[in-house]
């Protein structure tokens, strides 16, 4: 951390703060400088001083000139980390594409479901039994009957599943029916169930929060893997933006930023990050020529008949058109589908 | 609802939404235009239509025309709502000042917190004793031993408490000890939660999300009223951003804006808003020239030592001139301090 | 449009508005609903009512219900337009990319620069002449002599040229050397300057507003077409939002969104758009997945002595790989680079 | 500026930066660490070194650690600006209040703003003749004839006039008719523009662009100043957000926090602010309470027969009812109205 003096602080105010730090066991170092003095501040976590030293006599500012996160970080652990949902591998040369429907609605819609993400060649079925709805009058999901369905449709497909947990007290539940625990953008730093969830040890899937920075979502999978589990793979899903055509502004940057960043896999979700259908399957598209680790899409077999999120979803017939453009470039750029 | 069709959509098309509408007990109601036609839709809540319908051939838009909140909206419940918070009145001419620490960091701490906020005329004490951290590694709160010093607090100083909730497990530990449980930002969208926290039938202070819509606000607290508990205040605590030079951003034009959509009172948060304390007492004297029905701002005896906010904390002398400048103001506003 | 009467609105106050938009030429239809009266609007741009209507008594919102641009719009002009630039395509199958430096420094850097992008097989040189900087400190560019240097450039590779013009006073200067004009982000919204440089009938380059929404810059395009100028190109450069790892966030779903609004063709400025070099070819391959028209990239021989956006600039060596990379995905998503 | 190297960046990574910093002519001090290496940078304008350093091995980033204005910040000139306007200062203790039509619609539309501004006690007349509108279909201003009416009324009532400059062919005739330039949002960062207005040494009002931080705001004063004209006036219009609920997010704290970094007075337009013209009092009154210096608001004699603007347009009486609880305040803040 750097700590900032006014231009012409006396002598006193810049002892006073190298005082400070030297009292919190941190070693300052002052940097003269033309018309003011600075004082860099060594040590670990050094920004846990900040709000001490903000409001002292002379002090302008505090920046931070090292990451705070330290188990997501790529600095000390290089290598990328290859998640395996029920041996589905994410995070190596291999795009991995979970797809279904936004909510489990009947047996029925979920079945025709896996059957359309199982034939056209998608590897792990998605779909909510717990849905976290913005206005109490919406659907809310079928919850435990929602998670049978889901098990039951992996026995007969032979799909993965994830879906989300939104509470403490269903973890124990979720996780006897899910291969992957995915915890919703309103829930990312919700740090109790970051640490429930992770407690399971199950792979986690963490959807970034609607406004949330880099920053963040790396410090909230800290929380996960502070509980000893590794297997987390990061999902951008669209931020909030003054864009009012499409339903967030997918930032599909994030993927190879956070590549540089961090050894977890990054996956992205078009459908949220988009929600108009005819944008999912180009933004799909360019999500593995911008090498992230796999996607999340929604597949409804009658998108005008969902309880949730019908205008994002992909039809069967659309979904398969997408997974064969993928094909189309996923062997020239290196990646196996 | 507004649905609009694409310019020369044929009738076919047309009718085929008319049909839809109907088939989901809702009344269609077509209206020629110069280039196309466009389709009312009659009934209760149809926006629960718009996922159906988006993505119907010849369909272009559907617009909602009628705000989805209905308890806490003005139209059908014109009188405000007053809440008593251990006999503190909010939602009248009164303007209510929460202040206190951010953390509950040691009993001397407390106290002495506490004495300035009664010293200078505030009316309610707040201090956090579970505290939501981005990171892992920052200082996250007491735990109960705080929730105990608070109600020591209270007992020694006469100031009803207020203090957060973070996990459905801890509301009825939270509730023996606090007279408003507090909703943080993070949070806000936490439905279990919510409803848990609308159970205990306490007054609940309900923070604005980070990047949350007035809309998206008024339905979370939607969600307590929907479990009959009408106490609600709501606080204003500065949304995210472009901007870096503060904290946040605080949207004072809330607090008019919201008594014009809803009976719930509203409060202003201007040390999150800002996150430096030189702005805090500026933007503490407009919320109370701009309506609001009260202020939460902290206080701590040392802010240079602080384990959480110290940039954006008044010390006690502080505190007791933004006091002084709020009764300047008051009376010829017509309100009483 | 449609006009939103308050619930249980008197039938005068419907009256009065009813009046008041047939009074201005329009005609009013009134929808009674279950608690509320609206009251549709017939007739072309009747949004320039709502400013007239939306304070008259019980009117609660007026909101639009068909696009506002006309001449940009697909529905009138389905085929797409194909611009040329010295005769290099953009808007068909053909992915145009336009290379070169941030800023014209020097004889050397511009002629190094040139080489690079011609070597590599990219389609037409870009290269600041005049620049737009945020602090009057930093380099603002070398004028008619950067000018003068690109048509040099062009000269001796072959390169059709495209730079920014910023004032309206030098659109015939930079005319006479440039083959496209750049309209830079900063001034979308400087309409004299659109026209201007739309009379000159050359191909325009118009970026979007670092927080324009794409209504805006649509609307923006729609006053370059006002001149009787079709040949425009939008450029998507990324828009500002809460991010901070990266410069700006690249809105790339902008790129088939417009392809459904409009028939202009729209290119991706991933330099810009993230503003780091570790981004840009990923996101560069990733514009050619979305369907975009083609890509505008910085490319510097010496970005580490660059005079402007050293960071965000590739150097001759990763351009020709990107180049590569495009090509491995070109023909398998029947593109021509 | 701070620069941070990778940690475990070789000795030889580090010297080659120092090398690269001392040839620019500045300063470099290493700054050993625990795990890293950062080096400080001393000397004027160390941020010009920035885009040339950032890409070389070894460097994780480089953080700016003065502020980049210079004319226009506190540190050199302590002591507040007042800016006169044909006698009507601003930036001392005088609440400085202009008001008038968003558009010149007419002579009676203008005359009667104008007596109506004039009667409650408003001290300068606002009114524009030039209007940038988003639309190319949308009402674009009487040009001229709107400066003439605007004379007119200034020697009718005795008001000073300020009113916008759009293009800078424009200067010069606008300078004719007008006490004080205006340079509107979206033309913020148009610094041919800033810089034409700013040498005819009228005053200028720096209106804040709609995405612009105050940091860039500052630096296009900074342009202005740059030609000896320190005669400026800065007003905050509202900033662009997620939210929609109002047309922008006013960002009051801007007032209080711009008088900490900056000589120049800020005054507050809630009318642009907000968008609503019942929101515009209570913000009004809140700017008086934050400390800015006066305000901009719009009054139309008829709302609903406005041109432009009529939503967020008092009537004169509620205009009047404004300046009555302005009063109530004045006094007892310290301030004259």
């Amino acid at each position: 951390m750097l700590i900032l003096m006014r231009a012409q602080a006396p002598a006193a105010e810049v002892d006073a703060v190298c005082r400070a730090v030297e009292e919190r066991g941190f070693r300052p170092v002052k940097l003269p400088g033309e018309d003011r003095v600075a004082i860099g501040v060594l040590g670990s976590n050094p920004i846990s001083l900040r709000d001490a030293i903000i409001s002292m006599p002379g002090v302008v500012d505090a920046v931070p000139v090292s990451k705070p996160f330290k188990l997501v970080g790529r600095e000390f652990h290089p290598d990328p980390t290859i998640v395996s949902v029920g041996g589905v591998e994410i995070g190596n040369n291999h795009f991995a594409v979970m797809a279904g429907p936004c909510s489990v609605e009947s047996e029925e819609q979920l079945m025709e479901s896996a059957q359309a993400v199982a034939d056209a060649g998608g590897h792990i079925l998605r779909g909510g039994a717990f849905k976290p709805r913005t206005s109490p009058y919406s659907f809310r999901g079928m919850g435990e009957d929602g998670l049978k369905l889901l098990a039951a449709a992996r026995q007969r497909f032979g799909l993965p599943v994830v879906t989300e947990v939104m509470n403490i007290e269903d973890v124990e539940l979720v996780s006897q029916y899910a291969d992957m625990l995915q915890i919703g953008a309103r829930n990312m730093q919700n740090y109790g169930l970051l640490e429930a969830a992770g407690r399971t040890l199950r792979p986690i899937l963490l959807k970034r929060g609607l406004s949330s920075t880099i920053e963040e979502w790396l410090l909230s999978a800290e929380y996960i893997l502070g509980q000893g589990n590794g297997q987390v793979v990061l999902c951008e899903r669209g931020i909030r933006t003054f864009e009012t055509y499409t339903r967030n502004t997918l930032d599909l940057s994030a993927a190879p930023l956070v590549r540089e960043l961090s050894h977890l896999p990054v996956i992205i979700d078009p459908s949220h990050g988009t929600g108009k259908w005819s944008l999912v399957a180009p933004m799909a598209v360019a999500a593995l020529a911008a090498e992230a680790s796999g996607l999340m899409v929604e597949v409804h077999p009658h998108p005008d008949h969902a309880l949730s999120d019908g205008a994002q979803s992909l039809t069967p017939r659309h979904f398969a058109e997408l997974m064969e453009r993928l094909r189309l470039i996923a062997e020239p750029l290196g990646r196996r589908l």
